[in-house]
């Protein structure tokens, strides 16, 4: 380790989160004529004026600013930006009638997708934590809460276990195939398991607890591959694998064959979500009160197949996804693989202080600095060719946004003060 | 087939039910004092001044008066019992702080227990559905969907599936061996199927429905013996037989040896528990529109191996209880399980059409009418000998009260007419 190259990473970190990553969000974000936050810009960062707010980006945004506020930054302007994120979420996005979050509204806050999906609803629980942990503001927690409810109460499956993901505004769950009401996902559970994280460090409470230890248990014993440990994205009710298929509603940009089936739908794993999931689950034995020598096998394979087949070792940053085995399928470079690898490789080696988690560093952190932030501008473009020519170019949109970007400088930060002070 | 045999169990079973247990009840059970329902009587049927009010003899006793009354019974008196028994359910067992009810009350309504066992909880659902149905009186429903609610948020186990059962005041899961949070039970499983079947036959809400479709499942893949598909009493969190041992908790008087396990406490099974449980099942299954067909296979093990072990074919009536094989361990003669088979027998005849039913269920109402009702007084003697001596005489306590007795009487009525409309 060369503590001269730590420094360096921190500094370059440090100059990105304050002057131009932050600053982006701030200058923009907060919508002034109907409440909630902004959340499309163009390459340029000006407005792309979609017109919709949702349910992922409004909360997405809400954590970023509160989890910000919180470790720090801002001076109080923050909690501001959360609280104006919050007044629309609860005032204009939550279902008074039936419980929940929609999905899609406009900017003015009329409703256009009112079903309740699961993704969603974890970063509501997620993010309002973290606000009631940044500002005191007791409805966060409240809300967080009810939320909680409503999941164990219409999607907890009290058979097979886990949660069904797909429901309809009044909360009966969904039909079969892409209406996604007879599946269960990687996605959904590993973002249940960092919202019930935070959710139990909120409240404090055994039952947020207890179920953040089941859905544990979920993830690295039914989820992760049994052979690799590698995360596989789909199961049906009965956690069989199931082919990994397009969702009528959707989250992100997964590319997907004409008839909506991934090219290897049985045999696909993501690095950056692995490592994602390590990091995730370290951070949530740490808020439980669990050594984390008790899924150590876990935490090193999730670690270790990234850095063995995942990271791009020629031109830097880690690829897209591939097989269990560890062949590549698709070596382009997302943003958010990686900036979670980013905060993942530096607990990796923090932990288990292997000289090769900090080279998976490196490789990954000179990639982002020297292709991947569009530094005029601020914020990290979202897709690049292998050698790091942007591909798609927008700065933020609903299934962009903030949240890994600003959580990933924030947490490098973390993680390096931990490592120097050793 | 004997019709006119049909006709005269009819007209028995019909004068007991009018002139002896119906007005046992009725005469006494109104504490015209506290409020709530009197459950406390001697052999002579005088009021034996135990000083509680139990969760469960409340519940039982207003699902008692509400289906009474759902069937035509009383002229409206047995709806006013029912709802004199819900204002004190409501008003003095509720936790309003926490939620769910007390476990037990003195006769005032002090609170003597505030533990959240959820076998109570069951009934609570259960009687608090069956007295919307009958009344109108939305407040049950209410309650009953409350209390669901609570138990998907705590009882639920993500992981393993089915419901933890020993929790304290405040929901928090209580610890292992006789404290019983570490266990799960048939007895409450099979108590929540009826009390969702009810409950989704009130509500018409599908997630009341799919929950009883799961826990049906638990019963039937889980809770069942493999081979037997008969009941296994006991089960670690995840659902290895866990051996019968005496919880903190009781609920009834299963004779324990004096370290608290059961003589044969991993082989070992209720004939009338298992019938039970067969016709709860048909009658769940006509709630949810699922053809009995589906579950013929454990439909008729379950009748058969307590027609082929569990019925006294000398003396009449059914033995307590034995091994999963078929060796009687127990010869006497309990109250609820003459009153369970006799229900039973009469579906197991109606739907499967072998005489050997209708056998079975001679030999167990010939053993009731002939020895367990205590005539003179109007209700059941709760434990005999295997001839026919009474062994306990007193009439009613917090663990037997009146669910089993009129249910029967009512339940084989509905199914002498079936038979004899065919």
């Amino acid at each position: 380790m060369n503590i001269d190259q730590l420094h360096a990473y921190r500094q370059e970190i440090q100059h990105h989160l304050n002057n131009e990553l932050l600053p982006f969000w701030e200058k923009r974000i907060v919508d002034h004529e109907n409440g909630g936050l902004l959340t499309h810009f163009d390459k340029n960062g000006n407005d792309s004026r979609e017109d919709e707010k949702s349910l992922i980006a409004q909360t997405r945004s809400i954590y970023t600013f509160a989890s910000a506020h919180r470790a720090g930054y801002g001076d109080g302007r923050y909690a501001e930006i959360a609280k104006h994120g919050v007044e629309f979420l609860l005032g204009k996005m939550w279902d008074a009638e039936n419980g929940g979050f929609y999905w899609l509204m406009d900017r003015k806050g009329n409703v256009k997708i009112d079903e309740k999906i699961i993704y969603g609803h974890s970063f509501a629980i997620y993010s309002l934590s973290e606000y009631t942990l940044a500002t005191g503001d007791p409805r966060g927690l409240e809300y967080a809460g009810k939320v909680f409810d409503l999941l164990q109460k219409y999607a907890a499956d009290t058979y097979y276990g886990g949660y069904f993901e797909m429901f309809d505004r009044n909360w009966e769950l969904k039909g079969p195939g892409s209406a996604g009401g007879d599946r269960k996902t990687l996605d959904a559970h590993m973002h249940l398991m960092e919202a019930f994280t935070t959710l139990y460090e909120a409240s404090g409470k055994q039952v947020h607890r207890r179920k953040l230890v089941e859905v544990i248990g979920l993830l690295v014993n039914k989820i992760m591959h049994p052979t690799y440990k590698t995360g596989i994205p789909q199961f049906w009710a009965d956690w069989s694998v199931a082919p990994q298929i397009k969702f009528d509603i959707i989250w992100g940009w997964d590319r997907f064959t004409e008839d909506g089936v991934k090219s290897a739908a049985e045999d696909n794993t993501s690095y950056g979500h692995n490592v994602e999931f390590a990091w995730l689950l370290m951070h949530a034995l740490d808020i439980a009160g669990i050594p984390y020598s008790e899924y150590e096998e876990q935490l090193l394979a999730s670690f270790n197949h990234a850095v063995d087949y995942g990271v791009d070792w020629e031109f830097g940053g880690v690829f897209v996804e591939g097989s269990h085995a560890g062949e590549v399928y698709d070596r382009e470079k997302e943003f958010w693989q990686q900036a979670e690898v980013i905060i993942g490789f530096l607990d990796a080696y923090r932990i288990y202080e292997d000289e090769k988690y900090i080279k998976a560093y490196d490789a990954t952190h000179r990639f982002v600095f020297d292709h991947v932030i569009h530094k005029e501008v601020g914020e990290w473009l979202p897709l690049l060719t292998r050698q790091g020519e942007p591909i798609w170019t927008h700065m933020s949109h609903s299934w962009k946004i903030n949240y890994h970007t600003v959580r990933s400088m924030i947490q490098a930060l973390v993680r390096l003060d931990k490592i120097l002070a050793k």
